[in-house]
């Protein structure tokens, strides 16, 4: 068995993207600038937008944080958003989801200029990953991806079942992994709530990519010897015996999974810093207009 | 084994949309407008876009029809579309596929107003249906639904096996079966052309969609008992004791799987008309500006 390890990979990432940002520095080219959008104080919320901003600065990027009251109104975020998408500077933002009830998720979403969107969740972006197109690509699937080809995990030809369809991860790595490229052209089966013999099909997987929001919910019987595990669930549970009271574990019960793999992410650790970087790929792509020309 | 009548249907649902294009017109609304842009000879377009036409004129629509030669420029093509894009008059249009070699018909698809894609090809669409927000279909997946729908066939938690993940077949319908929705909520599992144990998977489905363009791939042996089965393959294969010397065949023997299943759709009059229908729906949620508002 061998670890996926988020952390470390994350971090030779960021080594890369640091060089490529002074060698476009070096050629006189514009500093890649990454905003972010925070609205109301949701104490995950601040920690994610944090560690971007802080990843952003790791890496030599420019970033600018853009904080707003839970009272903000829709037509005011909306004039946030309009003035980032004309911001020349600007080469990608994100607006921090959840948003307070009173504001339309949706009409945000739409309102962000899909050549800036490095989140990766307008219909237009979801939509060319979908035909096979250039796209940003929101950042858990891209960080598995990622994973998958820097750990040479070849899934051509190989059953990769999929736990949880949500449209930020369950879905789209469905559709990257199914789709043909390399990493790719898989055999992908979605599963879900409605699922019935769920057992039965992870038992089929030589890669299980888990993304329930359940902890510990796939168990040493529902896996294959041998398979590759992708755990994305990131579930706070009571732990006594930690110094907290609590501990982070994954949608997938590691100590009792983790001998029957050939590869496994832990959590914390696994896709969990996977993510960043993949908002600073898109960011880099967004300064280079790789994307949209 | 009951057929699904797609023939039949697509006459009901026609009715359905004429008794529809009455209405608006008796109410003083504005008569559905579909165009369409032929470009070169190829016969198989020409009968395709004739049929289209002609649906329309039966429905009570009004139609346009645009032909050019193969010759056409990139560029004199772009200006049909922008000009298409800006006719109020034209609730939708399509550019009918494939363009001669000369034309980047992705720069085409991308250039057609998504409010106006009844085609449901645009990535806008396309990443629309793939979160789950309303955008217009693709013709052969939403004709697939609705047949599903009309016949009362629940797929949810059911395990649905799709083969060929193509844009327009084999990927949207592996996503509207999948999605939380009625008809949907099933458990894809969708096949391709490196898919290792295409026999056994088949085996496993509660419903068959095969959309690979391979005459007569599916056999006897391959189907579950009681399955439905939704045949999307036209093929024309030879046949000495028809008067043409050949004959239309779907990507299923239906002869041998037939007795089998629960449903089945024929070849043709299964699939097929259904994907007219399709069209003259997107065409009427286009007038009625129900995706796009």
């Amino acid at each position: 068995m061998e670890l996926l390890d988020g952390k470390w990979l994350s971090q030779e990432i960021k080594k890369d993207i640091a060089a490529e940002v002074k060698k476009i520095i070096a050629q006189g080219g514009k500093q890649p600038h990454l905003a972010a959008v925070l609205v109301g104080d949701d104490p995950a919320s601040q920690v994610y937008v944090r560690n971007k901003v802080k990843a952003c600065e790791l890496v030599g990027f420019k970033s600018t944080l853009i904080r707003r009251e839970a009272t903000i109104s829709e037509q005011e975020l909306m004039q946030i958003v309009h003035d980032l998408n004309q911001d020349d500077d600007v080469d990608g933002f994100i607006v921090q989801l959840p948003l307070p009830k009173h504001i339309d998720e949706i009409k945000v979403t739409l309102a962000i200029d899909p050549k800036k969107d490095v989140d990766g969740f307008h219909p237009m972006n979801v939509g060319r990953m979908t035909i096979g197109l250039p796209a940003y690509l929101p950042a858990t699937p891209f960080g598995i991806m990622q994973m998958l080809e820097r750990y040479k995990i070849d899934v051509a030809g190989k059953e990769c079942v999929v736990l949880g369809r949500s449209n930020i991860v369950g879905t789209p790595i469905s559709l990257l992994l199914s789709r043909k490229a390399n990493p790719g052209n898989a055999t992908v089966i979605l599963c879900h709530s409605m699922t019935q013999n769920i057992k039965d099909l992870c038992r089929r997987a030589d890669v299980l990519v888990v993304a329930m929001g359940r902890p510990k919910f796939v168990t040493e019987d529902m896996v294959k010897a041998g398979a590759v595990i992708i755990d994305v669930g990131i579930n706070r549970i009571d732990d006594p015996t930690a110094a907290k009271g609590t501990r982070l574990v994954g949608d997938v019960d590691f100590e009792m999974v983790a001998p029957k793999c050939s590869y496994i992410t832990p959590v914390p650790g696994g896709v969990g810093p996977m993510t960043i970087t993949s908002l600073l790929m898109n960011t880099l792509r967004a300064n280079r207009k790789e994307i949209y020309g």
